[in-house]
């Protein structure tokens, strides 16, 4: 008989007034639907990454200000919401005013408050600090307050007591990790269940999207159902957020899980959606299969949502793309077209010298396939013009005169520079909108790029995939979303390459110094594994031959690139590594935001110092051994 | 009697092996001293702002390993020093292995365990979390580890009985923010003497320097020194560390208080020092009064050390300085010039159409009165035939073409980047550096620079600097550092202008839209107060008429800019708040890394989001009704 509203709401970060007008709109909504509860987000009002906006008090008064008026509305209807709550006459450590991640329960116009809870809200108590989750810095956690108060954890967390459909009912209220407690030392489910019976729990999240994250939180949430033998609803918002390095999409995908764990509900993905279930009629609905698609559908997903959403929050509606005929300004091309309408987009090619017929002409069919807006403007005579200025122009020092000299490294960094800096960042300026940098992960994870030149851009939409990722994803551009081949296969079957001297001569099969099938594996465990792979731990595995297994890359890739040639393996590691800690870092200080799509995506959730490469000791002795 | 040697050491962070070298060989300098005990700073073996170097398993074991070294060497002397601990068996909250930000005693080759720790290190209690710290993400502290073990942090915290110089004596051992308890609901040192007398206390640091810093640690440090009634030895060390974004010094100073508080012993900031005191004859030395100098003084200290330190780190030694004759590219080129030797600085003027006679002369000026290397290159010619591709050459779309045009605004844009990412980046290859990014603090705050044009390069020395401190700091380089007019009058008194079009004619008067003696402290407000001011802070005091005092700006200062005049008033903070919470994020997320010299500079210390301006309604409302 009770009616729950699951409120998957977009919610906008920074921006209370606006959230709070769609909550208020949503639960008049609900109500009209003779709806007995709602549910919304973790944080539906302020939103959930803002920086350091928390040390605005004038913003933390209006949040509790929007938070007064969703509580004043929650009448003839319970309103479960996240918000930032302030205690105003405690301190946080370090000395700004209190500050907690709070659940809201309202009934009849008020907040209630937990059974043995000091506060009218919950409190979260589990504060992720790893990752991108800042928690910690802005919110006192439970337990620092049990400790503040002289007591325990296990004697704050209790349920919450609503009437619901004419029923009392306790719900166990959790906020996002504390639903997740897999590594801490507290189980706040299993906590509520010590105060007796709870009828249903609910989950209140705000929790990014990643690769292969529903599975893990199905598997997690489903058995914690189970055990507590009570229905769970969890309830995420969508749209995007970000910390300013890195955009994180929300992918909703709220859900409900019955007593015995079985899913019976759950909102569209990246869908804004108000889903209504009978909580005594769960055991009628169908069993809910969720069919994702496999993981190119789903980085597909994410990423045309993503961009879509920050280019919406931006106000960006044009945007410029350089396209050489390579496979990821492909890509990039193909997906501003799909988001934004083709007219939207304007795609330049910048040949130089060393730019061949070949993806000359990739490039213009790529164009007249997508039918977007299309310029070459070749930088040969700017490029020049700048070398000429550079080694022709004397430089004066005390009585003396020299003359600079351009090296052909510098006039290739020359080019890349010309090409985003000058052109690019010209028309797209003159075209109304911002240019992309087409960087993937590979080449940013080794500042395999110039700044200020393909480095550059407002936006990185593909630098969270490796390049076999790129790979799979034009495939799929082509066979599922256009169905036809609208990137040329060509661009598709061509050597990578930067094409920015003789030796990146792509029709001698010439390009990147890459071998992707094998650095794309070995670069994702610098960055991605749990406990981050260093050069001691590849080739303590390449010396046990256990390495294509360790790395994940396909067996027999790192024998079919290296054969028995140890020192060209060791010479490459460390080209690598150096690359990745040096030049690496630095350029991704000064990179443009990424769409995150991985777990680990550069940014802040990769969090570097410029501090160069480190080899361990045990490193060195291995080396000295195999190399003897 | 007993001698002990403060070790104020350079550490390299993340150089685990170089670190222990030093350590070793400094321990082996104190004995030969005849010293009964040397303390090392914190982290002295790792090093302090790693990002998530932590998540490398194979470096922590490196770290075990020097502290093992360190330990051995423990031998006729006590090494008190501060190294990363690992658990193996246990976890953090994020899944990773337990670390643990660890306090070593050693003697007699091993390491002592404190009375009533489970482990052989004392444990850091309190971890900053706010600011650029990170350490709740990486080290599980002695609260956790209390709560784990089923009992209390004042049961676990507890002395270290060391015999030193024959005597047995029990030291109070301390980890930086464990003495910065002011906020915390716990007080390590109060807590150390519920054990029983204490002999002395080591408060071993990482702390970065920031202006103003060590008066309040002198006023903290030595009153809880007194409270105790014994002494305390405060060991911080030299170098600088970064967490890519922003670049920090730490000064050192590290300090011997006795125990009235009195300082008794201080090393020389930015010094690496060995310095020996006997800690029964504190009462002879006489009290330490330390001139530290000005705020002029001291920022110049750590803007000379911190990069030159820096241009070290990342093997530096020759830059670029584009030089505008204005303000902030000569206080950067004298910088330069001064850490580098003038023959490593190559100054490079730019001018366009815009350019004045007078700035060009005084940019002339500067460079024969440093005696850099200069060159003077026009970009009138490139920026022209840029203009000219843009506009000249077809856009096809389908069957049609048209032409893009450039408008004044963005052709400001164009010569900016071209003097950047076009000249200067291909002078600094050439010349076998890199170029520097002349922003001062106020400018970076609002956006009012160009992407990949003013607003970059690989390092912006100044950038933590609002204007009047760049004016401050040019007059201090001429007065006591050059001791004669390096950096000419003329570029002192001119008009602040970016010359990028004719509205802005130095000649005429015409320059920045900023009104640096007022827009200096607002920003100021936005960014440095501990509760960060926003629009209606600021209105909400120039309501009241107090807004002067409540920014620190001289009196007078906004009724002398906007008299009675609200409305613009409104419409300057509308503009300026927009600008800083909206391009202002958008550059600063590709911006160089900053050096600091605030609380609160940029990058790491400042999280943002890219989310955009919002007003709050109160706000809205007192806008509405002082506008009425």
């Amino acid at each position: 008989m009770p009616k729950i509203v699951l409120a998957q709401t977009e919610v906008i970060p920074g921006n209370p007034a606006k959230n709070t007008q769609k909550v208020l709109a949503q639960i008049e909504y609900a109500k009209a639907q003779g709806a007995d509860a709602i549910i919304f987000p973790e944080m539906v009002i302020p939103g959930y990454l803002l920086g350091d906006t928390w040390e605005q008090n004038s913003f933390l008064r209006e949040c509790e200000e929007c938070g007064r008026e969703v509580i004043a509305a929650a009448a003839d209807i319970v309103v479960l919401f996240g918000n930032v709550a302030v205690d105003w006459k405690r301190r946080n450590n370090d000395g700004r005013v209190r500050k907690y991640n709070a659940f809201f329960a309202a009934q009849n116009g008020k907040a209630v408050q937990p059974d043995n809870m000091p506060y009218p809200f919950v409190i979260k108590t589990l504060m992720p600090n790893y990752r991108e989750f800042d928690d910690t810095r802005h919110f006192f956690s439970l337990q620092k307050l049990a400790r503040e108060l002289g007591t325990t954890p296990a004697k704050l967390i209790s349920p919450v007591s609503l009437k619901i459909a004419g029923r009392r009912l306790r719900v166990g209220a959790l906020l996002c990790e504390d639903g997740w407690s897999d590594n801490y030392e507290l189980t706040p489910m299993a906590m509520l269940q010590n105060c007796g019976k709870i009828d249903f729990f609910v989950n209140i999240s705000a929790s990014p999207y990643t690769l292969g994250k529903n599975e893990r939180r199905h598997k997690l949430f489903a058995d914690e159902a189970k055990k507590a033998n009570a229905p769970l609803f969890y309830v995420n918002n969508v749209g995007i957020q970000n910390n300013g390095k890195t955009v994180y999409t929300f992918d909703g995908s709220s859900t409900v899980y019955d007593a015995q764990g079985v899913v019976r509900a759950a909102c569209q993905p990246y869908c804004e959606e108000l889903k209504t279930v009978d909580i005594d009629e769960l055991h009628r609905l169908p069993p809910v299969t969720e069919d994702k698609g496999d993981a190119t559908a789903q980085i597909w997903r994410a990423l045309s949502y993503g961009t879509e959403k920050f280019l919406a929050s931006i106000n960006m509606k044009k945007v410029v793309v350089g396209i050489s005929g390579g496979i990821d300004s492909a890509v990039a091309a193909t997906l501003y077209a799909k988001v934004l309408g083709k007219e939207n987009v304007l795609l330049v090619n910048m040949p130089s010298r060393f730019n061949s017929a070949t993806t000359r002409g990739l490039a213009a069919e790529l164009a007249a396939n997508l039918g977007c807006p299309y310029m070459v403007i070749p930088i040969e005579e700017s490029v020049c013009h700048t070398i000429k200025q550079i080694e022709e122009t004397p430089v004066t020092f005390g009585r003396e005169h020299f003359n600079l000299q351009v090296s052909s490294f510098v006039a290739e960094n020359i080019q890349a520079r010309d090409r985003s800096a000058r052109v690019l960042a010209a028309a797209a300026a003159a075209f109304g909108g911002g240019f992309s940098c087409n960087a993937n992960k590979a080449e940013t994870t080794v500042g395999y790029s110039t700044l200020y030149g393909d480095q550059a851009g407002f936006f990185a939409a593909l630098a969270d995939l490796w390049k076999h990722q790129v790979y799979d994803l034009a495939r799929y551009l082509n066979e599922k979303v256009y169905a036809r081949e609208v990137i040329p296969q060509g661009i598709i079957d061509i050597v990578p390459s930067a094409e920015l001297s003789a030796a990146q001569n792509v029709d001698e099969g010439k390009g990147d110094p890459l071998k992707y099938p094998y650095h794309d594996f070995l670069f994702r465990a610098f960055v991605e594994k749990w406990q981050k792979a260093t050069p001691e731990d590849i080739l303590t595995h390449y010396a046990d031959k256990t390495l294509d297994e360790y790395l994940g890359c396909a067996a027999g890739t790192v024998a079919g690139y290296f054969g028995d040639d140890t020192r060209a393996f060791v010479s490459d590691l460390e080209r690598w590594w150096n690359a990745f800690c040096g030049m690496g870092v630095a350029k991704r200080i000064q990179a443009p935001p990424i769409l995150a799509v991985s777990r680990r995506a550069y940014g802040f959730d990769h969090r570097e110092a410029q501090n160069g490469a480190y080899y361990t000791r045990n490193y060195l002795r291995l080396k000295e051994k195999l190399l003897l």
